[in-house]
């Protein structure tokens, strides 16, 4: 049976399952709802073996439980491990909800006229992840599974996915693959589908400058002592030239250039200048000279003050000299850069570029490496042609300006690269109120994913 | 009887009757105190009807009330109105006291080593403002009053002096004088007696730079949008120039420069630049070129950010742009600047300097003339002369690099200048806990005080 067949007969199941799933309060982030996320654990073991999955487990971690199940056909075969998490954002503000955040109910949108799910974890990632058993259980009735394909769908992804980590060191043997499978990021539109080929990676660093040992009174003080708010304004606003290029010492030294080619095929990507500009309400863009809102957003790196403080912040006016200024730095990297030595440079820089009437003091916080997967990749090209396959037209790719930590992490100790076939909508609302996923894309993930084994098997087994 | 004979004589009377005053908790800022205030109130009425004062009278006003009592003795006298508070700040954080803040105590110290009164008040400012009541009883035991004195003494100086304005508007005939004597700020060190003789003005603005309507990811959006915590911080960097100096235009154009003579006169009062630096543990000045640190926090006015925010602040890492950044900055100003037209200034320059990315905001809030009595004043000359008399060298004419913005407007609703005879150190912690004033300066003030009026008297009627 094809798979559109399978989703007709079955379409009913499909929903009342994923319904089920999405009642569950999986809520990670907060303890009180530790039981909840447990069941839900259990449920994706129950669902694993219902489907026909073999070694089916839920590992314990520190935190919230690993569900893993396989099934291994014939070691000639490439082997899929298909990554996904079964936790969700908390529901707050939950009054701005349309209607229970755990009680899914199908409504029509503008954007998705035949209907779609509003729940939480409705897109991210309960939807999505359940995609990946249905998917299976095609295969699995078509009698024809072409690859080796792992299941691990972790619980706390949604808080930092802390255990991961020691998770797959320790069973690296068993999580052994050709490649990652991941449905956790979104698409272009319904009629533009498209595959996340890049991820920016992240320095994140703040820093403390230090003027007086206390504050001040700046009408007496005012004039002769460097003020640690103006000093570090200043500092702030020479990490930026003209040309809105960064001026840290050697920034760009390892950005490895996106050629020519492949800059065309991000341009193909529907994008309106205006409507961008529209949607956030700005007066007017800005960036690096010589690139577009969609490459600045994705194969160049940036520099953002994500948190600035100090003095009174109060209602009214004080006169304060204050001792201290602070700010929370970021820079998203793109593939070439290493986060280490990003951070590095940034605080050669910054204490260079400090006068002698201040204290510097810089605390690197977690970072990120960037990430790639060039789109002569065989798993890529599997990918864009079961989009091809399933929608009739290729997938665009896309290289996404956020960072997702774990692609970086699954590459290095699994040696992997990950396929990022998200089937979401930017419109979706996910980690926001009425969260929702469309019925369309649900279906259309279902359907696409047995070509995505099938062409991987194929190139692979005949390159 | 010569004033130092007087003060022997009742030396005990002097202490307890301020004693008295100080019990008394007249904290203007805290309403459970405002029983307290009118008692202190009523308390300098007793004192003032009990020195020989005249038309005594406590005025009520929205606030707290204004004590008023004259001595006119003959219309061909000059005539000085005296000018100080009977409320307190508030003694808060208590803990940080030694003792009981309205229960003075005498204890010594290295700076006083003959003695100080430790009480909330002590010196900031009923000390200070005893000392004229019992200067005038010196004159009036001597049976030789030689100006006209008028008595105002308020109780909201500690918050604003808000009922100040309207009270002089009103009582513009009644308050008519020559000059104003104040002691309510402080001198250089007991051997080295200084008159404050400039204020800086103040010009207080608050900014708000606006990008996106709403907090955006710095992943998804970063590169690509002008963050308007970068941007401000841009913005005020650019506000000093590589000498110190404000690029605002115009900003200096109506600076009344200070001749040489009186920078060299300036310059005689001790200033240890290590010393400085070491008080407040900087590693260095910094300021405007061409100036020292005395000029650069007296003569020189200033651009201080006095308070910062914008974004994420808490622990952490966060990766927003954010919707809005947010400063406090205040101009500190100089005589011939107008806090109006600076403003206005400030308000040009910011919105002209600002990128098209962003809107900007700002809201202008009370600020301040600034003032200065020149040395070759009569008064001055006079109470320079009376420090001599009492401390055997004539005072310093020092500018502080602050502001009383009483001061301006009594110049320009009575038309007089305010001489600021000041005994307080800078050591004495007014504002702060254990808050204390010597023995030496409460007993020098009252001692000095009638020199003034008597030399006043003479300059004035013998030009």
């Amino acid at each position: 049976m094809d798979p559109k067949s399978f989703i007709e007969n079955h379409k009913d199941r499909l929903l009342s399952e994923l319904f089920e799933l999405l009642r569950i309060r999986s809520i990670s982030a907060d303890p009180s709802y530790n039981d909840d996320v447990a069941k839900c654990a259990v449920a994706i073991e129950g669902h694993m073996k219902s489907i026909g999955l073999e070694n089916v487990e839920i590992y314990p971690t520190s935190g919230h439980p690993i569900v893993y199940g396989e099934c291994l056909v014939d070691s000639k075969l490439p082997t899929v491990l298909v990554y996904g998490h079964y936790d969700v954002q908390p529901a707050d503000p939950i009054e701005l909800w349309d209607g229970d955040p755990f009680e899914p109910v199908i409504k029509k949108t503008d954007i998705h006229p035949e209907g779609a799910i509003f729940a939480r974890g409705a897109c991210d990632d309960k939807g999505q992840m359940f995609m990946h058993l249905k998917a299976f259980e095609i295969l699995k009735e078509q009698g024809d599974i072409p690859c080796n394909i792992k299941f691990m769908i972790e619980g706390e992804e949604e808080v930092g996915s802390m255990n991961l980590e020691s998770f797959i060191k320790n069973y690296r043997d068993k999580l052994a693959c050709d490649v990652i499978l991941i449905s956790d990021t979104g698409m272009i539109a319904n009629d533009v589908p498209s595959i996340t080929t890049g991820l920016r990676g992240l320095s994140y660093v703040e820093v403390e400058v230090t003027g007086p040992n206390r504050d001040l009174h700046s009408g007496l003080y005012g004039g002769a002592v460097a003020n640690p708010l103006n000093i570090l304004a200043d500092m702030i606003g020479s990490l930026h030239d003209e040309q809105g290029k960064i001026t840290i010492e050697g920034f760009y030294d390892d950005v490895e250039a996106v050629g020519t080619e492949e800059r065309a095929i991000m341009a193909q990507a529907p994008f309106s200048q205006e409507e961008f500009n529209a949607s956030i309400a700005i007066p007017a863009e800005k960036g690096e000279s010589g690139y577009t809102t969609p490459e600045r957003t994705s194969i160049r790196p940036t520099l953002d003050v994500n948190g600035m403080w100090g003095g009174y912040i109060g209602e009214g006016a004080k006169t304060v000299i204050p001792s201290k200024a602070f700010a929370k730095i970021s820079m998203r990297l793109v593939p070439g850069q290493n986060p280490d030595e990003i951070t590095q440079k940034f605080i050669n820089h910054f204490t260079k570029i400090a006068p002698a009437s201040v204290r510097i003091k810089i605390t690197p916080h977690h970072g990120g490496l960037p990430y790639v997967t060039h789109t002569s990749d065989p798993a890529y090209k599997s990918a864009s042609k079961a989009y091809e396959t399933t929608f009739g037209v290729p997938a665009l790719p896309v290289r996404s300006g956020g960072s997702i930590p774990i692609v970086a992490l699954f590459e290095q100790v699994l040696g992997a690269k990950s396929i990022l076939m998200g089937f979401g909508l930017d419109s979706d609302a996910i980690h926001s109120p009425n969260e929702h996923y469309g019925l369309f894309n649900y279906f259309k993930g279902i359907e696409t994913i047995p070509y995505f084994y099938k062409y991987y098997s194929s190139i692979r087994t005949n390159p």
